[in-house]
């Protein structure tokens, strides 16, 4: 017993106490998940975390990363002892309106969690975002993430385990609640601590076991791993339900709020209700930032063809040249997406993430947390390896900015595999998102550039050929703006596309021209927000549109057109789709354009047969 | 030197020139890659991977992954070598409408493969999926998985490395072809080939290194490697573009051909042009299936409200019951997903994937591609997680049967991260899916039969809710089709809804009704294909649709509907899409439906103001 063992063993029983509570009053939630690492817990926050209750946002607190975050009443009740809110804030736990979501969500009312969690295996990731953007601010503090057992199984985990020690984080400690009990029953390795340190050590961390429910052992674990050279690895050995005789290691308490007729004998057994207050220890001071000198590096810009990617490798170089806080992730493919220029322009704000892009996303959420400007860039196909991540940005409210290169069935030979053909789907489905979609070189040096300040997450997808050069360098994209490239006040049709597309629609005017058809053509670079007005202006003034697209027919350009004319009022007109229904094969560009039925001759014939010429 | 030494190396040899020729010829594609592993191919080959190259679909086969499929050159190589197709095929690489596309798939041309490769890290899943049908079938038969070293930070890598010890695959084995080199530079290990040694062994593998050129010691890791009671895990040190001194080990090189003034001497280097032919080792004769009995479970009905979920894990458990080639794949859920009751009636053909969604997919797709009709389950939000892999699945051409549960903002406390709202639009996007969303038990378990019939990718989104019965247990549910629930020959507006909205637009239509409006209902719950021409009736009649989804407004239902009314040529009327814009909290189902304006009183809102009343 040491001086603080009591103190301690205080704090952890209030924490399981009010974890009970709170989910009894919210009728469901995790009680006995929080209660497994409650003693983790209450040592980590009385005597670790260094953080400043009042102040959550300073730059020189350390991080807590709930990986486990349905044990959101535990995080909450250690808040509440810190003083972040009080009870009757925590009894709200899961109600409507209140910011004790079921599963820990950075709103402003809750400004103590940094990233959202919920979907299990992403904590780590994002603390490793965290220690990264500390390194670059030449901040010492340090980042701390409980993970749970089950979400072990995760390869999330294991891209964060690898990217954690290859980027010499050992100002990261992960804490794992061993606690053998998933959702459905016992977990793959039940208490066999040994397991995840061996792992854990043949991935290059420090690694310790320890009883979790021993304050003294746990402090010394955390002390250890403040000292090592490696990121520390903790196994702390738990029971679920720890100190309830009726929970504690017992299945069938998964995600089940004690019953309101149990309540009294579950908070009896931990020594009834407490009033533990403590103060976290203070956070380090910082220094101011050191001067930042920009780069020489101007604002690119096109008079020749170039490829939209390179534009957009381009325009990110620049601004890493320019923004101190623009930070550039490459999943090892930085010399097809370009991003490698941005590495030979700050090489220290450039971070290979090598082929994990779940580990990826997860670390630009958590750079963007700490106020970077994060861009993320492999190829469009590959993004959809981090969906949920993603996906969970938008419950992070996360300034995710995207570019998936090797869009559509237009890459060619290489196939199916690496084409983009869903991306507009995946990324307009999203919350607040922004999907931009550039047919020439200065447009997507416009639009990266606009990324820079949008918020939410945003997407740049990009062309693998070199297309074009359509418009100036100083012309100006808004967002939810469009271009029209051809217009009269007699035209037949309207074509619509972006990227590529485009150019086949171009290609299609001056083929319908022939035949004595006009046609409009209208570039929906912007296309989520997209250009309401002028599409519906088009449908008026032309009664006819046709919408094309290097992508599949649902999900993106062509649905994101019918969205925008169906929210003006009364439709009137024709509104023809085209955009990949089959799976492609190896060929050249053009070939498999034309095998899609989105080439200018497709573009043309479906104009021809909607006007019935 | 053994008696088979220059047997290999001859046969190396030609797969190292083959894979020069073809990818010259195509002017683009990876010889280098190929060239690394090319003796690990020719010993594997020509001597241990034991199959009739005329009977490529015979199950007692060995199988071939190559996870590092943009190694296909050399596949295509060695399968020539094998008499699988000749010369003039192989020359044809990368080119329209030939079957050696740039990465491989599983098309009917080459049967010899099959999974689609090419989107790194997703081999080995597929491997341990055919291993375990093998198993079910009781097949000893192996399989053999080529890594690449790049791959080995996907932690889809380690998510089937840790599944594959714990199924206790010991017929499967793992060769990492070990280069050093990824696509832009060194990878993040080089040649250290003891991390990846510990790590397998830290996985539960049997590990060994080898030098990854020398055809003796490869036969000697092979031979050991059917022996081990565990999978085996081969390091092989290989150089990228091995036998060619200006390929070999050169960084520059990845994923270019050599160009046609370099062939010859390229060619020469590695003694020019060969005629090598082998046959491959017979396979193992397999035993007459055992006799199946089926079990005593009924198919499903239902008189009173049942959730959806339980619905599919009825019907899931009865299908498992009947049929024997019906495998079951749970994510750690199937107490949500009530898959765990196809695991009481069919145990030896349920498979625990822990919660790693990637390689429940990726095994999924090994399971079928020896034959299985698996389905797996998961929380429909975490099938994001599998995007990549779902996505693969189309170019696999692989009937992957999928269920989502706990759709929508309806789940309600658990919050955000647990909610599927962008799941149709990922899953409209892929091509020749089907998708599907029941509104009550008797639809749920007539889809649910449906699918496992189905071609392609079918998904069954799920509610967590308990519904009524709106339909007769014996009631048909075509793909494709619709049910109109309610409707009139004066009806003024047609709402229309799928799973848990179309009860609210039932609701809807009550109020409606008080307000002397008569309003069509139409449950949708084929989502796609969707049936366009009740759809079109419906605007044509009525002259005016609502739309209803619970999940984001892009890329879901009301998409799909506006998708299907723009098929059918000029359109005229109004079309309102309800469907959730925002971020939602945790709160009541009801309180986030309304919340997210899709609750009855919405919709009826909608209605009158549609119609001016």
């Amino acid at each position: 017993m040491g001086e603080n063992t009591q103190r301690w063993n205080e704090l952890a029983a209030q924490i399981a106490v009010d974890s009970i509570r709170a989910t009894t009053a919210a009728g469901s939630g995790h009680p006995t998940s929080s209660m497994s690492m409650a003693h983790l817990l209450a040592v980590l926050f009385a005597d670790h975390l260094r953080f400043d209750v009042k102040d959550p946002h300073y730059r020189g607190n350390d991080r807590f990363v709930l990986s486990k975050g349905h044990a959101a009443p535990g995080l909450y009740a250690v808040l509440k002892a810190a003083g972040a809110f009080d009870d009757d804030a925590l009894m709200s736990l899961r109600r409507e309106g209140s910011p004790l979501q079921g599963h820990p969500v950075p709103i402003p009312e809750m400004p103590w969690v940094d990233v959202a969690t919920g979907s299990l295996g992403q904590g780590l990731a994002s603390g490793l975002g965290m220690a990264l953007a500390m390194r670059m601010d030449t901040i010492t503090a340090r980042v701390w993430v409980m993970l749970g057992d089950s979400e072990m199984a995760e390869g999330s985990v294991w891209e964060a385990m690898e990217a954690t020690a290859f980027h010499g984080a050992n100002n990261v400690t992960a804490i794992l609640d061993l606690n053998r009990l998933g959702q459905r029953g016992p977990t793959m390795h039940g208490w066999h601590a040994d397991v995840f340190r061996d792992r854990a050590l043949a991935f290059g961390w420090n690694a310790v076991e320890v009883d979790g429910h021993d304050v003294d052992a746990i402090d010394r674990a955390y002390t250890g791993a403040a000292d090592d050279e490696r990121p520390t690895f903790i196994v702390a050995h738990t029971q679920k339900g720890h100190g309830v005789s009726f929970l504690e290691d017992k299945e069938g308490w998964h995600g089940k709020a004690v019953p309101a007729d149990k309540l009294d004998a579950a908070v009896g057994e931990l020594g009834g209700d407490r009033h533990v207050r403590f103060t976290p220890p203070a956070p380090i001071d910082i220094k101011d930032a050191t001067p930042f000198t920009p780069s020489d590096v101007a604002r690119p810009a096109y008079d020749k063809p170039v490829a939209t990617r390179k534009a957009f490798g381009d325009a990110v170089a620049w601004l890493a040249g320019t923004d101190r806080d623009v930070v550039v992730l490459d999943g090892e493919v930085g010399n097809s997406t370009y991003t490698e220029e941005a590495d030979a322009v700050a090489p220290d704000r450039f971070v290979q993430m090598y082929i994990a892009e779940q580990c990826m996303i997860g670390v630009q959420t958590g750079l963007q947390a700490l106020g970077k400007k994060a861009f993320a860039a492999t190829f469009g196909a590959f993004l959809t390896r981090a969906a949920d991540q993603i996906r969970m940005g938008t419950v992070s409210r996360a300034d995710l900015r995207l570019s998936g290169s090797h869009a559509g069935v237009s890459i060619g030979e290489d196939g199916p595999s690496q084409m983009a053909i869903e991306d507009l789907a995946l990324f307009r489905a999203l919350a607040g998102s922004t999907v931009l979609y550039p047919a020439d070189g200065p447009s997507a040096v416009a639009l990266t550039e606009r990324m820079a300040t949008l918020d939410g997450i945003s997407y740049l997808r990009s062309t693998r050929e070199a297309t074009p050069v359509l418009y100036a360098n100083d012309d100006v994209f808004p967002v939810g703006g469009s271009k029209t490239l051809a217009s009269s006040d007699h035209d037949d049709v309207t074509l619509i596309g972006a990227g590529i597309t485009l150019h086949e629609c171009l290609a299609a005017r001056d083929q319908l021209a022939s035949d004595g058809i006009t046609a409009r053509v209208v570039d929906c670079y912007s296309v989520k927000p997209i250009d309401v007005a002028t599409l519906r202006t088009a449908l008026d003034e032309t009664g006819h549109l046709v919408v094309v697209e290097d992508h599949r027919i649902e999900g993106g350009l062509g649905d994101a057109v019918l969205g925008a004319l169906a929210s003006t009022g009364t439709l009137a007109g024709t509104v023809d789709k085209l955009g990949v229904t089959g799976v492609a094969g190896s060929a050249t560009p053009e070939e498999l354009r034309a095998w899609a039925g989105i080439d200018a001759a497709a573009i043309a014939d479906a104009a021809r047969t909607t006007l019935g010429r």
